[in-house]
């Protein structure tokens, strides 16, 4: 068993020590060490840790503190830039990978990479928080980060020694996340039953009440990920795909 | 050190012992813990044992025998047809997230799941392959594993005991990947240094000699991976998107 898997939280609060040198490169190694695509290696990683940049890439998600709190900020990214310049060297077809499949692709390997230094850096003794704003501001992080054509940054991973001690948050039910042999869709009332717990909760009954909503449900698509919202990041998104070169 | 992630290798050969049902618990509740997005959960994890139906499976992934020899094969999805199905039911908004955002959303935390489950299954001695041919026939797979809108498979994990015991496989070095601070492009000096030592590795060269090819890009762009096969891949997976829902 892997202790790091199950005592996973979110840490949003950071002391200011450093990480040293030899824990980080093993983070790093731990990304490189990922199952990728045809051991194309189509991710990389930029470590941040200058206090400016750092400061930069903060309005990119959305202010949070813990972004210039913590020491270090890795930004995975989905990259055919590496690859194609090879190819081009090479007199192959550079332009192979200019389409939503080679994006994907690259960007399910950049998670893969992510989630090893993820839980590396916890069985180091580190906090880490992942940061799903990257894909809500890639524009922006680009231009921060000066990222080339063919790079899109995926997910951010901040990592630091912990300045709190959060509990493990709760989980639907397995049975809500797993499905036997094929799909087995859910009746009203087994919605009903995988979500009671989560909406008797105390936690959830006061985000609720502090949001004047009628339910949790509502506390996620009106407050939390409204429509608007999601529509307006959706253009913004594939708009970077199409300057990034993954689609037309 | 989390020895799981630097041992890890592909096993693509399987014995047909069963993975003992606690084992296979273990594995999915490490997808569980993994972090995701507001603790919504929107991905979901389809478990197939059962022969007839990983025979369906086989041809979705170019018919590689793994997928009927190991005991255990695991699709992971992105999956908003639970939580739509709970806002339809509380008066929330249901349709926030029939776009593009919400899909990457919810197939980043699909894919920091299903690295828990590969490497919590390595932990427990047993060998595991991801299937990258999950997006390339999406449709297809929709159909066999009976997914409902709302719901598009993203990788897939096949786990069982290795019949096989493979070497880890070369990296490039870590600078080709890493960057500091912000990205460094490479100039054409460095892509020849940073892929000299694969280049000259004795396997890439009979992979080279093998398929007829002047150097190992030209088998990527080629043979591998070639820009035909990307773009009607492209083209089937951004039609499964718009039939499930996530783009117009």
């Amino acid at each position: 068993m892997i202790n790091a898997i199950f005592e996973h939280v979110s840490v949003r609060k950071y002391k200011s020590d450093n990480i040293p040198d030899e824990v980080l490169t093993k983070i790093l190694e731990a990304a490189a060490r990922a199952a990728n695509t045809g051991n194309m290696q189509v991710y990389s990683i930029v470590v941040t840790t200058d206090q400016k940049i750092k400061e930069e890439l903060m309005p990119c998600h959305f202010n949070q503190a813990m972004v210039k709190q913590a020491p270090v900020v890795l930004t995975f990214c989905a990259d055919f830039n590496r690859f194609n310049k090879w190819c081009s060297l090479r007199n192959a077809d550079a332009g192979a990978y200019d389409n939503f499949l080679s994006f994907l692709t690259a960007a399910i390997d950049a998670v893969i990479a992510a989630q090893n230094s993820c839980l590396e850096a916890e069985a180091h003794g580190l906090g880490t928080c992942y940061l799903g704003t990257t894909i809500y501001t890639a524009n922006k992080i680009i231009d921060v980060l000066k990222l080339p054509k063919g790079v899109v940054p995926i997910t951010t991973l901040v990592i630091g020694y912990a300045d709190e001690n959060p509990e493990l948050t709760d989980r639907l039910p397995l049975r809500a996340i797993v499905h036997k042999e094929t799909y087995q869709d859910f009746s009203d009332e087994e919605i009903n039953k995988v979500y009671l717990e989560k909406e008797n909760r105390s936690d959830s009954k006061q985000f609720v009440a502090e949001n004047n909503k009628e339910n949790l449900a509502q506390v996620f698509t009106d407050i939390r990920y409204p429509r608007k919202n999601n529509i307006m990041f959706s253009e913004i998104l594939l708009e970077v795909l199409k300057q990034q070169g993954f689609i037309e």
